[in-house]
């Protein structure tokens, strides 16, 4: 297979976000959850005052996955990241686009010099859990909601491994 | 008791926010975890690019209490405003400076027009998930984090109530 691409979104990209945002929420089981339309994602995500960015990884010219995330800030370690969604398309899974896309991400973090990256998992997404747990990831409890986070020196450590 | 009067936090404010921080930390066993500094705060918080907002609870001229928060977007719904810390400080719990700044907090979300509002709580921290429950929130999970969250029918009619 040839490497996707990981370039960041553009605003003529957000029907294909709102795509993969569907797919999302019809694999957590909340076909009806994506309220948000591609005119609000374009207001929001490219307008002067941008309230989200996004990486998308292409291949061929078709946008296979993405990664969703905002600026937090921590009152314990200030500015962090909050990756809201990391998504591959069905039959891309399972050939390492998540791990572009996820490394991307932790290296715009690692750029912009931020103290964490956190985001939720589902508890029964095992395979999400277990990519995670495996790139030195410190995952929360153990019920349906977890936060997940990662420190600078894991972020590091992940990179260079 | 006289009512604190609740108001947005002003650069000045800033070593009463770092006081309650660590007071909070303190109360959830981690008395080492704020790293930021005063500085830092006034940098990031009251700058041309503020990456927080915060309500102080003011009594007498002192600080009692805060609401720290961030905006965030969902990818279901858009903007979110994620509630990281609502502090009290410890000899003035139990007298309803929370609530007001609680209160405050929603009003700010409904303003805005967001359509939720978001943050953790501590599964041990029995009185805050109590609290929460009694305003409507919904709280998943049973494990030690939980994502709590807000919608704008429930911020609604909380605020109604």
């Amino acid at each position: 297979m040839e490497i996707p691409k990981i370039r960041k979104a553009k605003s003529s990209d957000s029907k294909d976000i709102i795509r993969l945002l569907v797919e999302l929420a019809v694999y957590e089981k909340e076909p009806d959850a994506v309220k948000i339309t591609e005119e609000e994602l374009i207001r929001d995500g490219f307008g002067p005052n941008p309230r989200f960015e996004c990486l998308l990884a292409e291949l061929h010219s078709e946008i296979v996955g993405l990664a969703f995330y905002t600026p937090r800030y921590s009152t314990w370690v200030g500015d962090t990241l909050h990756l809201e969604d990391l998504i591959v398309t069905e039959n891309m899974r399972g050939r390492g686009v998540g791990t572009l896309l996820y490394r991307e991400f932790l290296l715009e973090a690692k750029h912009r010099g931020v103290n964490r990256v956190e985001w939720s998992v589902l508890d029964w997404n095992k395979t999400a859990i277990d990519f995670y747990k495996k790139t030195g990831a410190i995952i929360d409890g153990l019920e349906q909601w977890k936060i997940v986070r990662m420190d600078k020196k894991i972020i590091e450590k992940y990179l260079s491994s």
